[in-house]
């Protein structure tokens, strides 16, 4: 059989073919669920056909995921680190024809989906030298011949629940620490990108053969609702890292708190950008443009808010709406594109409904604001003037859409960028060193990142990534993020022949 | 007015009066819900009379506090960390008064009491030292002219719910911590243990204002369930940190969540002991008998659970029933008593219920098993003996009744100690290194503390104290507890005049 | 026997009198060496006399203080943290006499004196919660059944040698962190301040008594460079703190090296401001009259040289001048005074061969340049304009005489800065983060402090305090400056029955 | 030009050719010096020949070094990250090819050879995981307004001068972390093995040129003492890390200090494994071959003196004696050797004198004690029986020489551990927990490496390697061995418009 397109070709040098069943159960591709196509939003023309994981699908593989899991965690932390760095060594070999994919698949531009799969491939790099560094601590005790430890030790099994915007980055996030840190990983990708869960699952499960491992240490699973259900009622899975919406969100951790199982929530973030009236305003336009059209606006961190100072708040506005009017829109793979279409026809609907609740909630369309006739999902840039007091600006609309305010001080702005539900990402645009370490203290932004003069996306995996309030609390790739991964024992050793205790308390 | 008995006249050298107003609002005492006694479980006899907060009293009270942690958190943390010394400072002058009224209203005896104090006291040292080492990380950026930076700021306002068995050190754990964090403090104290909670308050209170800060800052409740919801719906408290049973906590747990605020949980422990066959029984017995009957067994690290290898399984019971026998039950005040009372009638009702419950399910009683008739709440420590798999097993019954179990094999005894619901604390006995180093790492126990030749209990400041599983994940006192009374943003600043990406992407 | 003068009267109440014996050894006070003088700085005139440590001396309370080592090492880090939290109580009770006694014996202005012990005070603080913290790391290892720690010992004796300028705040970075680390500590203060040094001592052998500890844990001497001889070539002192010169370190430093003892070294610092165009010169001019004024340039961080934009030379220097003129110079304990006397004849002499060689060199004094004329060791503080590449620029003259210089680019007073051998402290007054965090970074300032808007001195103790190049390298206070105190050990134990090599290596 | 023989044209795969200029000097090779043999050990007979550094060469080699150093602190830490894993990637596809030269040229067998350079490849990947985590702090500043950080910026330039018996796992530990922190690396190999040094610098060079860097980044000469003076001086190496003798290593440390430098020793040891009565003693023996034996005795972890319990002591020697009388000696590339050739004629001499010296101070040779006649340097492995106080003991004999002692307690055991000049390595075999915590504990071993049940060497480098007392006190590779090749410094911000001071002075 051969792709729809002679395009897609490229596809069976990373795995893939027109046809493919959608579980990697146990070490073997296989699925009895529905079968489903990929589509490309350019078009809304299929890629190839995917069969998902029926519910016996998910258990013959949870099965096997969690007996594997006993194998994965003797194994030293450093020896495990190996093997997630030959994953990266496997990734850096595609990342072309990765990025390409999804591209065609989740809608990116060329440059944004390379990016992405970078994003795993410097996962697994970090991840390489934590598995030497997942440190416990030698504690001083206050008894005498007693040692005190603090040590970490894998969970188990790790389910890792990721959304159609990054099918890939976040996949990396979890699963290179998750693995290290001697779990097992189960993986349900986004219903909408299949093939990109499949060319990722492939590349990795390669290399546990290689090394004479399971494959069901890496377990996955395309499907939809049901296996996300399953995933978080399942009491074999210590840890579900959910990404999606807050709603959805609060859901899952409900379920799997009920079961005593953990958490870790990347939900919706309502990102502000801050432009103080002493800003580069060049460089603060050119972020804005970045941090609200980029992936046309699906990225969790995109900029949903622009607060201006009252001072510069038209000239920032008409240099804006001029950038927005050269974005150039199309087809993602083709060089100078920054604007591709939104993921499937009902965002693009969601897009509609949107501007129709903007503009009876008093929003003032000052450019775009309209779908845009095609084969495709393509909606326009768009900058909405309005009230930071609106409804829907409290809302995550995951579309292009800007909402531009005007504020007085600095106090308001940071006011405003505080008075939304979600608690994501946020920016400052200021040359003040007075406002830069204000906005990063206790009076400050509340969000989880905080950035100045760069735009509220593009992070750095070094960092640790999430958010708090409704985005959910969670913390991603870098910094302490693996400690989430990983059960905590205070150890409390007596080598002597007494037992003195703690509190000096005399009992009996 | 006079105190009912003159024993309790050193109660007004902390304060203390026969009659007293249970909330401290906004600086004062005060109290318009019920009035209700407090009793001590020797006699069930009134020791004072408390007047519980209304909800009118709470919505004073989170106000003012809600307002004064805008002065809190932008003190720096070392002149945080000065208070908090001087709280220490007047404990310590108070221990034994303290002391001496933990043991009249809680029931425990008197050398625990004094140590619960001490445990506060600890604390307020320990978080000295910690407020100039609230440390954030300056991480380097893979972007020229960039800073990335980890910071932590104050989360606002903490809300403390602590139960009976440790009316004060639980306090101590959270308070100290959040103080220093730059955080208010709400307290609600338990139901039954209010002379407690005011003695604390009023102690505090005068500390803040010798240093002229508002006494909003440390804001305290008695009351009971209707207090403990008002506190888990508050959006103005970002943390609710919360002591109890598994069942409330998890639906408390679940108000915080639905308004996206973040919980603390320390529920319920079911705590195993494992006796090897190469142990020091002597040290083994004296330790069991310290973790099954001290505190009358309502700690949560009570060790309810006593796993023996069976060749020397006759043996340790013989030890054990005898030692038992020899327990001197009675007031808590006196010299030489090692079980005090139960601390209510209802405690002493459950624990009937569950002797009942036990022969049902085929336990054998070894020792003990009865109420003791008296004025007071007292019963006999108890042995029974009984398969690992009976349903009561499973659950925590707070009492001192100790289940004993035969095992065969050390991965035996790891998997009964890791078969219940809860997993807060465990302990192995034994002088084989293999037998050590195995328990703590990742085929070993799976609670969060893991000790080794010592009790379940008497966990020391200087670790993380918690449990995961049904016990709720959380962690207090020491190690890196303190962040979770902070929130982390993750900055990362541009101080040059370009806008390169992370992962090298190109836009635009 | 009575005090010279009815002021003194007080320091009988801190443990001194007329005539003392200045050595603590094996918990005794004696001294058998030469009997010299403790001189006021103000007139010259005797406080009171001391006899100072013979080599006799040296060795009594070495061999016990070596003895006492073994048994202060074995005390739980807690408990020794619990004796260091009295040391700080005992200090704080005496304060405002201590503080007093600095400003009679060294010369310093009162609130200078107090903050100085105050400084002794908040270590105290700050080490009882390190007690918990001295934490090694449990290193995940790639071999199976090993475990990998890193842990950290006491050293054993620690020497402190301590200079005129700061006779207690010295002691106490180094005491209160190699006290909690476990080690005994032998002080020999500056010869001039032997009254400081017993006022401190005394207070310190109270809690050790009254703890029931030996004595010898804290052994302490007056004396000169015999003494300090004696240390440095004593292989029972693990480590020598040494504070004083390059030139008298270097050799300290190579005696120790010789026996493989460990040197912490504090040395010559040679301090600069830089005003960049945009500073705030309010705060810039206050800051520079604090730096290089304050304990009349005694400090190791006093600003010894001003660098000037251009643009706003004049200005600033006209301001600077202005305010130099109207410092009042006299009595350290009367209020307003901001300039006592230099602390000895010499130094005063030191002032005078300074401002000669200044003017041979071509150095221009704008304001002050010469001695007052009385009693005591008084000298104008001083403004020279000179340039940077004079000789006399690259060393560190003990006085009030600061050197002013223009400069027109970041870069070239970056370079200034840089370009003298010692590098302990440093400051920029900008309103630009690029120019703060260039400062900060690897083209920035080569100084161990690098400061930014404020003055150079002035350190917080919760940071690591010391410099690089001819300023030794040492870090004393805070951070991980403990380390230093404590020998580091990387074990690996084998817990099982196999001998697997690391690098995968096959031997036989 | 073809090699000497046909066994060494595998040379050439690795860049290695007949006759090589031996620097490495701004991105060329070139060379000026004398001419020199590599010597292969196993017949003394030449492989190639190599022409050394002149000082000319030398200095053109450091300007350019210096100069390239600019360029390379400013590439962002992730970036130099990236270069260091391709570093690693360039020796892992040589693996064979390297391990192969090492055997050739050090001498020692080819599973010890390929596990060098295996060593260098973890340590790239460890660096790699680095780079994005050389962390400072963010410090809670006790003045309002003002943030405290803790940064460290590279230091420049880093001199790496290493010994024959690790030819290129020092330069590893040392170069991978100094080129991720941020400093050029400037390497002296051993005179002896100069192929070493060129093969790797070809290969680390060519991932330079590669990514367009400087050469000069990484600068290497094949030299001697004039070349290891010549950077010993050098104002413009900012850190000397030296592996090599007590001796020579003192006088280095005291050139560099001259100049105000940093030093990094790896000195001798003399390291001692103690068995006692408890411990596997098959393991034990097995571990003291290794320990003893492995590289000839020439690894700087050799065992060199084993501490036997009376009880057991005729028995391990026995078993020992035997498996000495097996160890298979012969040319190091067939499979199956376990005792190369000592690396020199000169070793060979020592070993000789030494074992004269051991006779005259009552040493009693139980097995071995002679050179093997043939071209090459091979001596038999050597067992003597010694009292663990004569002279000979405390010195570091580089050959496969093994005192045995008899001893009664552990304690004992411990004192005869410590009693030696170095303090490198130790281990000890039991199944006591009591003895293996002691061990680690204030009153064990003093040593910077404490093992237990392993041999004294094989150190992973998770840990950092290095000891304390006449062995340096360097630490080098994993934990925060970093920090050495950074420079710290110590920051306070004041972003407000005030001058509170520390401690609460009051200033004018």
């Amino acid at each position: 059989m051969e792709f729809a397109k002679q395009e897609y070709e490229f596809l069976s040098e990373i795995g893939l073919s027109p046809e493919t069943p959608g579980c990697f159960v146990n070490g073997k591709w296989k699925a009895h669920g529905p079968t489903v196509s990929s589509i490309n939003p350019v078009n809304n023309q299929k890629i190839a056909t995917v069969v998902e994981a029926s519910l016996e699908d998910y258990e013959e593989g949870m099965k096997a995921c969690s007996e594997a899991s006993k194998i994965w965690m003797e194994l030293p932390a450093p020896k495990r680190g190996e093997v997630v760095r030959q994953i990266g060594d496997a990734l850096r070999e595609k990342l072309h024809h990765l990025g390409r994919l999804l591209s065609i698949e989740m809608g990116k531009i060329l440059p944004e989906g390379i990016g992405e799969v970078q994003e795993v491939i410097d996962m697994c790099d970090f991840a390489v030298g934590l598995s030497r560094q997942l440190n416990g601590s030698v504690i001083p005790s206050e008894r005498p011949n007693h040692m005190m430890l603090e040590t970490w030790n894998p969970l188990g099994v790790v389910g890792v629940i990721t959304a159609f915007n990054f099918p890939c980055a976040v996949l990396g996030w979890n699963a290179c620490i998750a693995l290290v840190c001697g779990n097992c990983v189960v993986w349900k990708g986004a219903p909408t990108t299949p093939l990109i869960t499949i060319a990722i699952t492939k590349l990795v499960s390669e290399v546990f053969e290689r090394n004479k491992l399971p494959g069901a240490i890496f377990t996955s699973f395309c499907g939809g609702a049901e296996i996300g259900q399953a995933i978080a009622k399942d009491p074999r899975i210590s840890l579900v890292s959910f990404t999606g919406s807050t709603k959805v969100g609060l859901m899952v951790q409900q379920t799997v708190h009920q079961r005593f199982g953990k958490c870790l929530l990347e939900l919706s973030g309502n990102n502000a950008i801050i432009i103080m009236d002493d800003a580069d305003i060049k460089l603060a336009v050119r972020s804005v443009l970045f941090a609200a059209v980029g992936t046309a606006g699906q990225r969790c961190t995109t900029c949903r808010r622009l607060l201006i100072h009252e001072s510069i708040y038209q000239t920032v506005l008409d240099q804006l709406v001029d950038v927005y009017k050269q974005v150039k829109i199309g087809d993602p793979l083709e060089k100078g594109t920054l604007l591709g279409p939104l993921h499937t026809p009902e965002s693009r609907k969601n897009f509609e409904k949107g501007i129709e609740n903007i503009k009876s909630q008093g929003g003032k369309i000052l450019t775009g604001g309209s779908v845009i006739e095609s084969e495709g999902n393509f909606v326009q840039p768009t900058i909405v003037e309005i009230s930071p007091t609106a409804d829907i600006v409290k809302e995550e609309l995951f579309a292009p859409v800007l909402y531009v305010m005007k504020f007085q001080t600095f106090e308001e702005a940071v006011k405003i960028n505080n008075s939304v539900p979600q608690g994501l990402s946020s920016s400052i645009f200021t040359r003040s060193p007075e406002n830069i370490f204000k906005w990063l203290g206790p009076h400050g932004s509340d969000t989880g990142i905080v950035n100045v003069n760069i735009p509220t996306n593009g992070a750095e995996i070094g960092g640790a990534f999430g958010g708090e309030k409704a985005t959910g609390g969670g913390r991603e790739a870098g910094s302490d993020s693996w400690k989430q991964y990983m059960r905590r024992s205070t150890c409390t050793i007596n080598y002597g022949n007494e037992l003195p205790l703690a509190q000096g308390i005399n009992f009996g």
